[in-house]
């Protein structure tokens, strides 16, 4: 299942080891520490799979409820931050401001000692949510919601304050599967670039707040707007198809479609698409299901091209009415544990990540005095 | 005089093309765009090889004349990000600062298109000095600092904020020196975090706000710190190499010394440690130089290993009368030249960096009931 490429982008080479998870290895497409994507969005709560993440084990009872508390209770935000999201305007991307609030968070609750990288994780997971919809609401609707609520999920947290209201259960339970499937996926972009932050020994906060910045790319994170960005453009399932084809034709990159290391398939597709589907049906609104499952046709049809873990995400976010600015800062909330745990193992077995270029410039030369350029 | 490295930290193996510098290539130890660094350093001003860099060419006088006046215009702050660095506390680190100020900097003036990534790239170039001052004389001082100030260059820019009177020639003219001799250095992990950030294609403000962090350790950036912190614990030369064979004996890692490439010497080196001599002589302050030097002996008698750029970086600096938490903010202001031509290189021939991990984790198993484990 995984592509054999070398060369450019780093593609297939090996960076590092981890224990964390496995992608396109031969006999199930995407495991984290050893457990199968499938069977862990049919089976668990994101906070378990946080933990099993970032402690090594799937939680017992006890252990699970213990972790969902300690989660709860950080979920306030310092007065100083506050007043800095307060002050980023509307029109700022959602990703600049949680790349912000990390970076604030950083000077307000700095991480004294790698004693600490769990807290500040912990800490990192309870408090974004709070983040990006204090900002939100406060620019959109200029209110000062309260983030401190008892919601029983981080998903649930997130829907409570962005809508103002307790969300419907099927709601969480897809917030559930969406950011079990975000949580951890290798050597992407955004992993590797907190990896090699954390190579040169620098803090947790600079590490995540890097990550965020790479994850914001199209090509990475971004990717779920995008995709959103176009289907909401086409009308119908066949306006679709028309419209891709001369995508195609101008040979356009379609958003949502394609992926690094998976060749035929990504596993994380099938789980969202079914409950994008459930969601459309719940909602009503099937057209725009239908316009998505065409373009995956499409897609596969023409280019041999398959739905990344982007494209019905984007879909399933909409029917749960979360507005597209703010799908890829819901990946931030997940992935921060696949970020954090690469940062832990990074500085277990660590070695300055410092790789070589090849040189495509200008022969030796001598500086010519001012004068004489 | 490159080493031969192959495995962990991706060292010696090639992770893309780049014209803008060579390291450790036969011949000479560091050229930017085919000159010497210590023709450079020699016979240019800072801006002249930020211009280098960044648009290609050394600028004539005309040139030169416009690149400066351009910068001087921008060195203000908006509002907004004044009344941020007003909520950071003293007791944050300057980095931390750096890093916020640049990442709230993406949201007030985002950059929209790829267009205008040399005028983004100018913005921070001007303003970088304005943020870390500012900052630092609130928080330090109380004082709302003017940042917009006629000095003919960054470094006296800086110095003048930092100080509140303009610097002595000499100062202004190391600070020209420091500046070139941080600019650019290929690969180094910093700015492979800028690259695998913008192969998402993500903005030029998430691409530095990384690299920021990145720097900010103490096996990268920081080391100029370290080093400071260390030399000025020793009472004198026989002090310090009692001391530093007591650290080495304990094998602890002594900051400012070794290099991920060069193998047997840093190039930077002898021309920041003239000028640091030139400066110890300027302010009578011959015993830390004189304990510079002795480190600098005891570890190549006892361990082959030679000062980098950052060891007599932190005497030079304390000279000068900067305080020690200010030196890695310093080489963000260089560096950012470095890391921005960088994206600029990676924007024009991309392919995202994501590369493998060889997986040391745990074979296939099965989600076990919760009640069951
Ligand atoms: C994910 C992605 C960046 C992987 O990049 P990669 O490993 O460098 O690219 P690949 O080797 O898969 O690409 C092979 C070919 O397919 C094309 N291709 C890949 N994804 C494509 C897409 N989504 N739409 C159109 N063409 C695509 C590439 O342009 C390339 O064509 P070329 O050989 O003519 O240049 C790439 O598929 C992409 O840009 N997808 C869209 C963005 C996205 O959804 N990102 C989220 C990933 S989870
Ligand atoms: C720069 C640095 C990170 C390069 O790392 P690297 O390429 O992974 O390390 P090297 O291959 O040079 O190290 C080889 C050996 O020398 C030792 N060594 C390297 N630098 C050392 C130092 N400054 N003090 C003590 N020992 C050092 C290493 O511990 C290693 O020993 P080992 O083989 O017994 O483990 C490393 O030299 C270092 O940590 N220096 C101090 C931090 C610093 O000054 N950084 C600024 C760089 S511009």
């Amino acid at each position: 299942m995984a592509k054999q490429l070398s060369g450019a982008g780093l593609r297939g080479q090996v960076a590092g080891k981890t224990a964390l998870s496995t992608v396109g290895i031969a006999g199930s497409g995407l495991t984290y520490r050893g457990y199968d994507i499938k069977d862990l969005a049919d089976n668990c709560q994101f906070e378990e799979v946080a933990h099993l993440i970032l402690k090594g084990h799937l939680p017992n009872q006890g252990e699970l409820a213990e972790y969902k508390a300690l989660l709860q209770r950080q979920r306030g935000l310092p007065q100083a931050l506050k007043e800095v999201l307060e002050r980023i305007p509307k029109d700022a991307h959602p990703m600049d401001v949680l790349r912000t609030g990390c970076s604030v968070l950083g000077n307000l609750e700095t991480e004294e000692s790698f004693d600490d990288q769990q807290t500040i994780t912990d800490r990192m997971l309870a408090c974004f949510p709070s983040i990006i919809c204090y900002w939100y609401r406060f620019s959109h609707d200029g209110e000062r919601i309260e983030v401190e609520t008892d919601d029983d999920s981080i998903g649930g947290h997130f829907l409570h304050m962005l809508h103002g209201k307790k969300p419907e259960p099927l709601h969480e339970q897809v917030m559930h599967v969406s950011l079990i499937l975000y949580a951890e996926h290798e050597f992407n972009a955004s992993t590797f670039t907190a990896r090699v932050c954390a190579s040169t020994l620098s803090d947790m906060h600079s590490c995540v707040t890097g990550a965020i910045g790479s994850l914001r790319g199209p090509l990475h994170g971004g990717a779920n707007e995008a995709a959103m960005d176009m289907i909401e453009k086409f009308s119908s399932p066949d306006d679709a198809e028309k419209q891709m084809m001369g995508m195609l034709e101008r040979k356009e990159k379609i958003m949502g479609f394609g992926h690094a290391v998976y060749s035929d398939n990504d596993p994380r597709n099938d789980i969202i698409k079914k409950w994008s589907k459930e969601l459309s049906e719940q909602v009503g609104n099937e057209n725009l299901y239908a316009i998505s499952e065409r373009c995956e046709a499409v897609m596969w049809r023409e280019k041999k091209l398959f739905c990344n873990a982007d494209f019905f995400h984007a879909s399933a976010y909409n029917f749960m009415g979360i507005p597209t600015k703010l799908f890829t800062p819901i990946f931030v909330m997940s992935r921060l544990t696949g970020w954090a745990a690469h940062v832990m193992e990074q500085r277990a077995d660590n070695r300055i990540i410092r790789p070589s270029a090849e040189y495509t410039g200008e022969e030796l030369r001598q500086v010519p005095a001012i004068d004489a350029r």
